[in-house]
């Protein structure tokens, strides 16, 4: 039975987490996984899946949230953050999984969202859809592309307040340094009022870089082992702009580098933070929007939002690390989970 | 029988094209199209297609191209960027497409790519693909997301030095100036010494706008029109960094501001620019990468890049409008192809 | 007597002006002029000056405009722009100059500030001086540095509502298309409602590029000529957010497009944006900001913006031209302000 | 007698460093600093300074270096970004100095180039003068401007390889989780062959932030205490391209994070990279420029160069703080030097 780095008695930082220390302690935010676990012939596996996060639980393409992404080292294939860019939202859950099938679940989520609002493509527009990957190459058996669209569908439609983690979703096969990783959450409690939560998918770094090691484990073999990735997700209640919610994916790094990460060449480190605090709506009888009030730059609400950003993305890579089980993949490959005794408490 | 600009007398700029006046001219790249063109029931069309250019002859991911990219309106959902801004380079064909299925497209080039380089995926690492895409939806019903992946793979295999031009490939269904648009291009000889290429897909727009006419046509209704966009790449063979290149593709939206655009809202303007004047080996023994050489910044060659750059995106631009046929598509709408008379010469 | 370039019969454009057809016509913003003449001995010559613009009438450090900036070509010495990139805000007057002034007019600038505000560096923070400059070391004794802090309170002081436009301030010693360039305005009517007005400072082109130009004039040595800049601030009263300013600082090369420029490598591009439709307090009991309506990306009125500001930098630029007078300068060199029957109406 | 964290039995990450543990083991780096002390009436205090690091021995306006700048939070006036990210090198050296001196400083610099090269602003160019900064008023008076342009030029004469640290040069009134901080500096050797040095100004920060603390010392009232900033200047002999130093630059965060700041909102923490591992000359007669060769990206030395930026970063700011002397400065205000027996060992 895994457990949270919280429940080995570990604590990160000084705030005070949400109740489910999770990204989806924001109110109005799921999380859906679905996971393809499979053992072909000839040592092929299939280790992989899709998660998705719901920012909120109405229609996303018609009530729009404010959104923003930083890119920490871009070796990376995230799609949709040209637009988020532009026009400072996003229309669509954020997607996750691995490296090869982000056009797949791109078209899979795009056929979810044409189904829920017949007027896409027909009498409006187009739709951005945000596909963030790490890469499982190492577990899984990759070349294979065995995620279909509708995989994605099921990610969206499974979501739910409760987040799984570990070997789970797009976290299945992903591998944190040269442990078993994948998906991680967490969340922090902002001014009494609001709350910040991350999620991860963790798939970087080599053991002799992890900082809460109390020795060196001795290694993998790391030759065959691809540099990685990490996505990070932020979420919030808090009303930012999107300028804000950019100085906030630029946070979610302190966490990890806390965590010990050195952000190798080869690793797709991205950040991706939205908003729930207020919607944009996508049809308008007026040609202006009606801001009610954003968080000022200087207050003691941002600031608190910076570190718990940080808070919550260090310990989100750590639940990711200690929640994940050991796990065999192609090629008998088997990564262990973390060992807690290794926990340099 | 379609014209293109300089065939109707009108010349752009002052700078010499190449033998073809396509991209085509710059040695080794070479343009494939796939066209979908389909009536249904109930007076919906299938008017779309897929764009494929190779900026070189070999294997891409073993031999990458130094490339950027540059975004003036982000409406758009163009993938692959983030790595090409990390990486400085390309690793396959720039493929384009309509808005919805930048997903299938982006899954079939990479079964091509993994079909072709066994390794990828298995012993090395992942694969960035580079898709861009305009919105058809005006003509095309999208909706129905008739492209499949193997059209990536079509579009890639039948691509050649003749570019046709209009409504073909991901042109098909698209619209400029609210007149019938798609693919056009054209080219500008460096120095007597270099070739600079510019293929563009045009989607963008309104009758008003247009620089060359003569007088102003009626409009469609152009409440039904959505904003549209345009993707412009641009391909040498003169050796430039990655840096440079970004230089160069902020030169292609001079060329079309020229043409009359105000970069609407709705609309993705971007601009992709590689250079095959040398390449980037995937696999190397050595921890060094050997440069020859690389044009100087403050060159005449330089100069002439930058103003070739513009000339040949504006003539790219009016190449789409003149060569494009009048076209038929969803709801029984009709999009003509420029009148020839409207051009004021 | 030089004229504008509307008085000489040529229209920019579809939109209406506004009364003065300047950056001044957005309520509340003010420019004001220093201009240094002098001839000294050896041929050496003082041709140089600043130029202050004003974005409201009140207390600029405590009232906070929305501010975003664009760099086409970055071979430039603005200084500012981290931090209103990070802030999406400027606190002080734009202040333009010459290249090698750019430090002396930002410490005027602050010595202005600081006098203004005696809290800044006692008991409040810091300030961000927002300093643009192009190069006029063809006809000014640039090394001779004649620019003193107190110029740059002169031309804040010395400012009104009333744009003088040409050889004067920042625009003394400027070249534009190897005519005489330098300070020229233009503005548009928005929607019936807001105006949007543009100030260049023009100090670039060759004269075989220039757009208007009926007949190739005789060329000046271009190779004593350096490749220049223009540095373009967009004004308006439309209330916009950081990032809607910079989608309107990208329209501004449009318009400089159209003049003919193909934008060289030695050139600064550069464009700062800022609305005085709301300010942000420097000073706040409050954590929130409370916003009153900001203009929708899709509405007609941010489509009439975009439109606006490349009409009327292009209109700037070509007042820049027509209103400065033929001007003697260093090494007893002449710049000819440009000949009326040179213009293609 | 203070000392450095190294000699205080505490090892920064597991690499090398170079001789002197500072940016100066890079051949031929050089730093200088002019202190300004000074007791004045009514509690004023000078407490400020300049530091000046030289890339390399020669001209560095013919002969100049690579560089990049990564802005993590841009509450900054940082001057000569604009032209580094376009060109992608250097012509100065980096100077540092507190908030209000920018423009003095920038001034300064200038003079002591045009002395050097009288080409410049007569027969070519412009000169990008790259000028850091921190605040420093907390301590030091800044509102009295007491820095000079010649002391702009003392600094840069002064330097040499020995690197004082401490509260010295810039670092003079700078704090540091609210101890005294100021300059520090460390070195990373790269696989026996380059060395990656890194200079900060540290000015950030809250002591119950300070990772290695090993009980939280009272605070001071930190409600007078500025948000602060931090300069980092990373400097290395590996031939590097300005895409790369980017790279190198995003990886300095890392070791900033790591000593547990959280970056506030008004904290310009700012990167700027340079390699003199090959130089760009100036003048040229060719168009080309003979690269002789670049570190490959996926490269064992890109990866040592990753984690020494890291290290030598974290290093660099905790030599700032074990270094500084305890200062008196304006208004009464004492900042103690870091109590060593603070220090988590």
């Amino acid at each position: 039975m895994r457990k949270r780095i919280r429940d080995l008695n570990i604590r990160i930082g000084t705030m005070q987490p949400g109740k489910r220390n999770a990204i989806t302690d924001v109110p109005g935010v799921k999380v859906g996984h679905v996971t393809l676990n499979e053992d072909l012939e000839n040592e092929e596996c299939i280790r992989t899946g899709v998660t998705a996060i719901l920012p909120h639980d109405g229609n996303l393409f018609r009530h729009k949230v404010p959104a923003a992404s930083f890119v920490l080292n871009g070796f990376g294939k995230t799609s949709g953050l040209v637009q988020v860019e532009e026009l400072g939202e996003m229309e669509t859950p954020i997607m996750l999984t691995n490296t090869f099938n982000v056009g797949t679940v791109m078209k899979g989520t795009l056929e979810h969202m044409l189904e829920q609002n017949p007027e896409i493509g027909d009498t409006t527009g187009s739709l951005n859809v945000v596909v963030g990957e790490c890469n499982d190459m190492y577990l899984n058996s990759a070349r294979l592309l065995p995620i279909l669209p509708e995989h994605a569908r099921q990610a969206i439609d499974s979501a739910s307040t409760e987040v799984e983690e570990g070997a789970v979703g797009a976290g299945t096969g992903m591998l944190c340094y040269q442990y078993k990783g994948g998906v991680g959450t967490s969340s922090r409690i902002i001014n009494d009022q609001y709350t910040v939560g991350v999620l991860v998918v963790s798939n970087f770094g080599q053991r002799k870089e992890f900082e809460l090691a109390r020795y060196k484990d001795p290694l993998m073999n790391d030759k065959d082992i691809p540099d990685g990735s990490i996505m990070m997700i932020v979420g919030t209640d808090a009303p930012l702009s999107d300028r804000q919610l950019k100085r906030l994916s630029k946070r979610a790094p302190i966490g990890l580098a806390r965590t010990g990460s050195n952000v190798h060449h080869g690793s797709g480190d991205i950040v991706i933070a939205f908003s729930n605090g207020y919607t944009i709506p996508h049809f308008a009888e007026s040609d202006f929007i009606e801001q009610k009030k954003l968080i000022r730059d200087d207050s003691k609400i941002m600031r608190e939002l910076f570190q718990g950003v940080a808070e919550a993305t260090e310990e989100a890579i750590l639940n990711s690390l200690t929640m994940a089980e050991t796990t065999t993949g192609r090629k008998g490959r088997v990564v262990e989970g973390l060992p807690y005794d290794l926990l340099n408490k």
